[in-house]
């Protein structure tokens, strides 16, 4: 490539850059799946005597991307909208070079869209479990903190003020709830299996029929047997799955990776702007690891900026609208889209590498979080006691009735904060709580770290899980 | 409500106007759904003691949507927020109505988020079931078309051209399976259960736990046993599911509604934009049932438009940018967020409300099709035999070699093309076929109608899911 | 209606429920636009000639939409895929009962997009109106906040963290110059005139002319000329542009103002995520105005919960992908779409009430927020003067070389975070810095209210736009 | 880069691979254009005497992208989230190689943020140039299929099926108008022009301000004097915009962009998706430009595949969604985001390579693209005149009453389709019409041809833009 052809080498991605799905779903990567899709072609057709096993076994020594042009290939993908036609022009050229009798077993009775779905396919589940991989670490990284803190009072925030306690273990124990539920949707298509795509030119596998009967290797009469045993030889050359149908028209399997993948970086960004609300220099209740280098500003050398949440955040910014373009692809028209179909490819990549890129820095923020839990026990503190306002509404309740507790907390809460005293005290001096509420319950009600609910036993559930 | 007030009464969604799921998503059923909430609450907290049984009776007697006004709530809405305190204030003076003791045991220990949110789960489950019969419905109607047109030809269609022979059995199989698909997602949703939402303030349940306490009915020493028992009640009183934890600020539920609506949605489009390509006025080969006044045009009093498949594309146009926000309100920060919380009520409702209209268009459309088998006989010899030239290729392939064989089909069939002769016809004149395919043997091989290829295996396979 | 299709109160909506773009944008403000759009194409025609004048009175006369019935008509619209169609049939006989004569004229030579795309730019720019009025209430609002707080210093945050000094006149003044640019862009729409749609069946006007050459108002011999006449009449009639083409399939007015009311919604959501960040209980630098019952939460007594600006964001989450949608329905095929016109109306709809219901919130919120200064002092306190690093190190680069004053910097920048020793502290005693940094000369330049850079020129020049 | 990290060369965009712009968008012009950006900031301040003439001479010398490694600058951007404190770093160490004294002027007061912004200003700025100039030629090769087909005769479609005639001359110059209408909005941004980003760490210009007192180029006490001069002249050095206020925080330059750039890809969607519909095997009224090798299948020798289409449209599918991303991120806390800025990079450039590739691709299309005046022609004769029903409604109105007109046309059109028999002849059957309509009035009426309305006029208004 040329100097001014470097399309792309991370530098405006830094949340994939040099992360492993960023080889998994490089164009190089791309170009070997589809050459990978090619070869167990061949050795399916070649298994049910549609193509000599010579030739399947030179088709498959010839495919590797290595003997191939990228670029070239790209370029001449303009002249048919795919870049498989190309490829196969190319790839048949390294065969003959190799074996000439095998250069026509090449690409037999196929189609581009069963070679790019398949590539895509492989690719897609190659990356999966690369991302797999980084969640169930993260998983057991939060699983930890979650243990570790499973009693560490911190005050519960909605709507962005102090709401009532809760623990930090609490808050672990969520982000890992959300990250398994991404591994749970990526497994689930891993374990179902992506399907090999396998159709010929219009969905009927008329071509492979075609050239099976011509090679004496299907029967006219049962034009089913033939179907099922190449599907299945299919499927196994590849270790991907058998689908019911050719899925040309059919984008279930990859409007699935893109709900998947945006549930996967969105889930990771709740994480994320967590981080970034307790790493506030006014919260200062967590901080991202740090080894030399990191975080470091351009400008300013006091300043440790969250990035690991920072890159988390910013794939979870996109992928989900680039989902949303990959579901609209399932309203494809005809047996294959002109236009739809293409669509997809880059949109697919971009969802694989982010999310991806997104869990492999989870795996980092995950493990390495400074928790200082003198400061969630400080900043708990900062109300004075409103935050657990709430609990002594409950107690009062029954003493005072529903409306009139409720009522004079709202006044002694209001008062407390204007006044800056803390909640206990403006309590204890009210003369409608005398004999109501004693000093020495007073004083255990209002202790924040004494109120956090049933976090503890939810913990404990959660990490059953 | 006053005239200026009608907001929505369908006019500009016809897509959904009048179906099920609009009455089913509408705001007198959301009301309906968090008023339901509420009393399955008051009796959960009954079975466990924290609530009098005569007061749980009072408050699910007084959970009638009817009895409140619905437009005073809303603008109510805009001080706190969401409707839900404005609900709980409204709904206190119900109950004290007829039960002045009961109205205090109302929203006992509860937050605004518990009740919307369970009533919205309530929502999408009793919608989720209507879609699904439709969906069932139409794949009901599909497998009918399916089988009956199992070995009807017709041209396959890729990049907008005409490729190679399929059957319209094929076409129809495919549709179904998207629509399995479809139907697949939603259920497992419905099976694995919508859960119901129990978090208290901050998702520890402080505040049920200490009136439960205050009340006698839960022990401080086992927080964790009273936790299950609530959770498991109030799951029983709705008819939710159990989640692991309180889901506040871990949107999976919400988003995978989002994921599965939109993939109903724009899977159905596949089957609308198939049915408008194969209606134009050029194609003719189906047409859309014609009930009098359907399809009308105001200015053209011929025309019959395939309005069922237009609607149904409105939606699918709609629904996967819509879930996208949804998908993106998983990045949501601390217990509960400012704003991505209140981003998904009426993304949710859109999304339920047209896919649940376009399934509901799709049953009609797929009840009543009209298929036109002669016009697809006719259109797959508008080619001249051009649509069989893969067959002839692969064919011909052994004979002269792959790339001779590609090379001369290539040039007779830009012949046939140009000249507006049949393949056939030209094919027979070239001299290097003399001896390669005789007359009977090119006579078949240039018939569409035998290059169907394994559609009809496909269809029977296809059935059986 | 039945209380069963209480189909939106705005109970879900709360940015818009009850402000006055929720009236301008309902189905009823619809129904009369289109109402509208036949009346001036009426009173359009009877300038030419056309149509005669009493019977253009008489249609005027009747364009009431209380004459009509919305949900039937809604209920109609199934059968033809849009609402037009049954509205003409039903407004012809409100015409009929006063003018049986009159009636024939109703919608003569026209198409239902024409009365629908014309009533839809109708309710665009009435509602574009008030929206640009809130705008600018606001920006004026925020420029008194920047005028007043010019030199109020604070501490400027970047990737979560202090970073150096600003001033919150700057901040202030930065959201009204996003404010500005939404007014702008929508301003700039109203300007350049949202056009009238008239194209008759297919965009030729082909109707509208034969009716006339009928009725002998346009001369055969020059069908450009009564274009020209029938185009300006309609538009002076209704008040919209002139368009140069038909546009029943060149949707860039509708893209337009998608992507102008995305702007102005997600630019709104920048000073409501600002707010939320300065609200947050940690850092308390200001507060959202609290009339009595606002703010309120269903749980805990003590909470003024930033509701507005949480309103703000709930729609500057939604309105971006919903303007997604509308630019997609650019890519419109034929003289008009099967689907992608259908698709454009409630979500054209939904962005007009959610970017207006942000817009009248914002109002509010800008004019009610308040200044905490002194929190503002004390937080830029917080890290201990080293929010004024960059300006040590500025300082510092010419006496001891760029490099190690950056290194010197940040190894006090550590200790000084290390030990919760203030900066200055830490660099007086350095030996290194004996002789290049004075005492008096340290401690004015570890004051952070002296290092607010050019922020309050900035304000006085963004105040001048 | 080892072949493994081969991350896009274009293969899997074919619509923009190897266009112009995709060496202007490519991770070289990005480095590129940071170092003009860090260039032209050293030559600003030269010129305010903030920096030696020399050493802005040698910072300007060594800005040269081909002496750093994209690849380690992308890896070490994982550090700090941007690739801008690498770049820096190892721009300094280049610059010190040649001149030690000027290295430490590089990036002098500045902060990553200005950097990056100023250069992805410079990649948009150039980039739009080349997209403008192939919409122009796009808008010029369209103006003449416009005037040369302006009164070809061809079905106007609506709702997929034949609704009146229209003209090919009529459609064109809808195409045209549409691409006027990106190119205007493309052109508007870059006439008021694309600003520089100069805000320093957190927008207040203090690092700058504070560099150039040391240095003795700034007074203390006219801060405001140096800010405009500073601006002024980075704005001069770059070629770029001044903005009122520093936009780290304020994004409108990015999501107008994104908006313009959406637009543009939608908008030749359109023409994509109507050559889609001209060019099926059924209509054959257009075809698109054959070069040999274009368009060709990998299985099926006769086609020619409509590609330069297919490639419009899957831009199309595309960058609205990613525009969408874009203007979310006006959604951005404090002076600059955690995660919001960082998303927008790939976003932006990917919508300004699928746009820039859709535009250069159009050129082709519009420039070779095959009319068949001749297949139009017979396709609007394959109604057998209903195309024209409206047309006789409006002439039967005044003679039999516009309700019975539209009866009567109604029942004949339905005669007419069900039995195959040309609207004409079962008019002049028809006993209501003798006398109402002789037979030479109603032949001249049934010819398509002679009811394209206005269609001539609308063309020649159109072509004035």
């Amino acid at each position: 490539m040329r100097a001014e052809d470097t399309i792309d080498t991370g530098l405006l991605s830094p949340v994939r850059a040099g992360t492993p799905v960023e080889t998994s779903t490089g164009d190089r990567a791309w170009l070997q799946a589809m050459l990978d899709a090619e070869a167990a072609l061949a050795r399916a057709q070649a298994r049910l005597g549609a193509v000599p096993a010579s030739a399947a076994a030179a088709v498959t020594a010839a495919a590797d991307a290595d003997l191939l042009d990228p670029r070239a290939l790209a370029l001449a993908a303009r002249e048919t909208a795919n870049p498989v036609v190309g490829l196969v022009q190319a790839f048949t050229g390294v065969v003959a070079a190799s074996d000439p009798a095998a250069a026509q077993y090449v690409h037999r009775g196929s189609t581009s869209q069963d070679i790019l779905d398949t590539g895509m396919m492989l690719v897609a589940a190659r990356t999966l479990r690369i991302v797999l991989a980084d969640l169930r670490t993260t998983a057991d990284a939060l699983a930890r903190l979650a243990r570790e803190h499973r009693d560490t009072p911190m005050a519960g925030r909605t709507l962005a003020l102090h709401a009532v306690p809760t623990t930090f273990g609490l808050k672990a124990a969520g982000w890992r709830a959300l990250v398994l539920d991404c591994a749970d949707r990526l497994g689930r298509i891993l374990e179902q299996g992506l399907p090999v795509a396998l159709g010929g030119a219009a969905g009927t596998l008329a071509g492979y029929l075609e050239y099976a009967r011509v090679d004496g290797a299907a029967s006219a009469a049962d034009p089913g047997d033939y179907l099922d045993r190449l599907v299945t030889a299919f499927a196994e050359e590849t270790g991907l799955a058998r689908p019911v149908l050719p899925w040309h028209a059919l984008r279930t399997p990859v409007a699935d990776l893109g709900h998947a993948l945006a549930h996967t970086a969105a889930g990771l960004g709740k994480m994320a702007v967590d981080v970034q609300v307790l790493a506030r220099t006014e919260v200062a209740e967590v901080a991202e690891p740090a080894p030399p280098g990191r975080g470091a500003s351009s400008a300013m050398p006091h300043k440790r900026n969250p990035v690991l949440a920072t890159l988390i955040r910013s794939a979870a910014l996109q992928v989900p609208v680039l989902a949303a373009g990959l579901t609209q692809c399932l309203t494809t028209e005809d047996e294959r889209s002109a236009g739809s179909w293409h669509a997809e490819w880059t949109l697919l990549r971009e969802c694989l590498r982010l999310a991806g890129g997104a869990a492999h820095t989870a795996v980092e923020l995950s493990r390495g979080l400074t928790v200082h839990a003198d400061r969630m026990r400080a900043n708990l503190d900062l109300t004075g006691g409103l935050i657990v306002s709430e609990r002594i509404a409950a107690v009062l309740a029954p003493r005072l009735g529903k409306a009139p507790a409720r009522k004079l907390l709202t006044r002694a809460s209001l008062a407390a904060a204007q006044d800056g005293v803390p909640l206990g005290e403006v309590l204890a001096a009210l003369p409608e709580l005398t004999g109501a509420l004693g000093a020495p319950e007073l004083e255990a009600l209002v202790d924040p770290a004494h109120y956090t609910g049933m976090a503890g036993p939810l913990v404990d559930r959660a990490l059953k899980r």
